[in-house]
């Protein structure tokens, strides 16, 4: 489902792991951002998505596509605390950086996954290089597919973004 | 390894899961008991050990042989909590009985790993119809050597078991 | 499907691969037989039947437990040749004896086949130690219940088998 | 191992299976050409180059990417005969078009696979829009990464296609 010219949401995040500073698909600008969100105990999400989002940083160099996790706790949240996470990240060796999505006051759905429409997890989302979200996949998705359109965002020009990024003569960067 | 003639140490539970009585050895003499010691946490346990117990847990009937899990849990103690325990067999569907493993004062691992000289997770133990310990796996075991050793045990008569039960002159029963 | 009782019928092979001799079930009295019957291009025999039957070979000593793959061709004969099946086991590394089904006049299923009652395959039989049949296993069957009937074949007692193969006084032997 | 601006030799073929009239590199010129390169009695083929070929055909659009199987045969050439090749299409439902790479009178290697150098099967190429070579895989390949070499070829503008297409006024054409 492509979702074209559509700002990706900022992540909201309470706490990262296996990253000495907070990150921000702001900051990200420039590269594809691969985010696998995930429960610790959703079976799909450890047996699919997590391996899959760890052969994807290993194929992909860094300096064109970052992958994320962000661990959106939906339910058992006295079961999945942060505390739990980080032993699961130990235990099952995710490298790459882990954000605990933000819990909300306005229900069980922590706050990104609520921005992002997410049905579950594993929810795996694409964003290109300008910070447009272009890619929402729910469930399993084929490494052959999600090979393919992780290298076509990575190969698109940067005119656009230049663009994007251009500050007005107000002094009003975009 | 055969461990013949040696007395199965009988289970140290703190809690129980997915039954409505406590469990012991002793309660189970003249079944055949499958012990799968887990961490929730352990990738192995996830992807090999607890699967396959859920395979005997269906190819074997249950007046023959009983399938209990046990949570033998030896370091991240602050992640793998009941609370947790609780949230991942609910997700992960395991339906036989499941046991903490009663934490100890001597250390971080808890009484009845210790009582068997356990190495780590998954480990396996099999107990005969007469409570004996007879095979005690640590990593993974093959199904159709698993699916051996069982039906083995399964197939032994159980004289040895009702002279073992049977109770003395003075009242005393073995 | 148990099958107390009932003669195994004598293996029909025109031509034996990875054995010095000819085999038959007849001279493999006193050992259980496990036969596994399959075609070289039948994907489910070479995903499954024929790895199995290995495993097999590796977890039951020889002197218990013999395995004998049975090419049972019913199909594409032009093209399952016993030259195709010398290279097909040279290249799959099947180190077990393997029969070559004999062909009928009386159509294109061979004659064990036929004798039998297979419907297809893989199909998987044991022979008990006394030379009858036991199992009859279209399809898969999961390793951990083989491993399970494969051992409880191999513990039954000699005693039927011994009397069989007693002679009587005119010098007849069973 | 990326080969830019090499020619693909064209595929030297004895007998076409799955498509009504004989293909060719230079037919295909416009579209990404997948070549999976195989023997039908190869395990590596028949359990991970095959049905990644196939997982190729179903992913990306025929107007865009060209899968064909190339039967490279080098050894037990009395067993990989055409009419052994179409029955094991037919068993493992291999629907796109594959070749028989054609026998050569210099050696056990056929003419293809030696104008390609491979080392052996399975052997996955590429080709681009402009008919030439643009990776050599040897063995196996992740799906991840294929499917981002795949991609960018496809990406890729046509105009340099165009130009050597181009006839010059003196008829020739490139």
């Amino acid at each position: 489902m492509p979702m074209d010219n559509q700002a990706a949401p900022e992540l909201q995040v309470s706490r990262w792991f296996n990253t000495p500073a907070p990150l921000s698909l702001a900051a990200l600008h420039g590269r594809v951002v691969v985010v696998e969100a995930f429960q610790m105990l959703c079976p799909g999400c450890v047996s699919h998505g997590l391996p899959q989002a760890q052969r994807v940083r290993q194929v992909f160099a860094r300096e064109d596509v970052e992958v994320i996790g962000l661990h959106t706790v939906f339910e058992h949240h006295a079961a999945m605390t942060p505390v739990a996470l980080e032993a699961f990240l130990h235990e099952y060796r995710i490298g790459f950086p882990v954000g605990v999505d933000a819990p909300s006051e306005a229900g069980p759905m922590p706050r990104t996954m609520a921005a992002y429409g997410m049905r579950g997890t594993p929810t795996l989302l694409l964003v290109d290089r300008a910070g447009r979200l272009r890619q929402h996949h729910f469930g399993q998705v084929e490494d052959l597919l999600l090979g393919a359109q992780i290298a076509m965002l990575a190969a698109e020009p940067m005119t656009a973004i230049a663009s994007s990024a251009a500050c007005n003569v107000d002094g009003n960067c975009g």
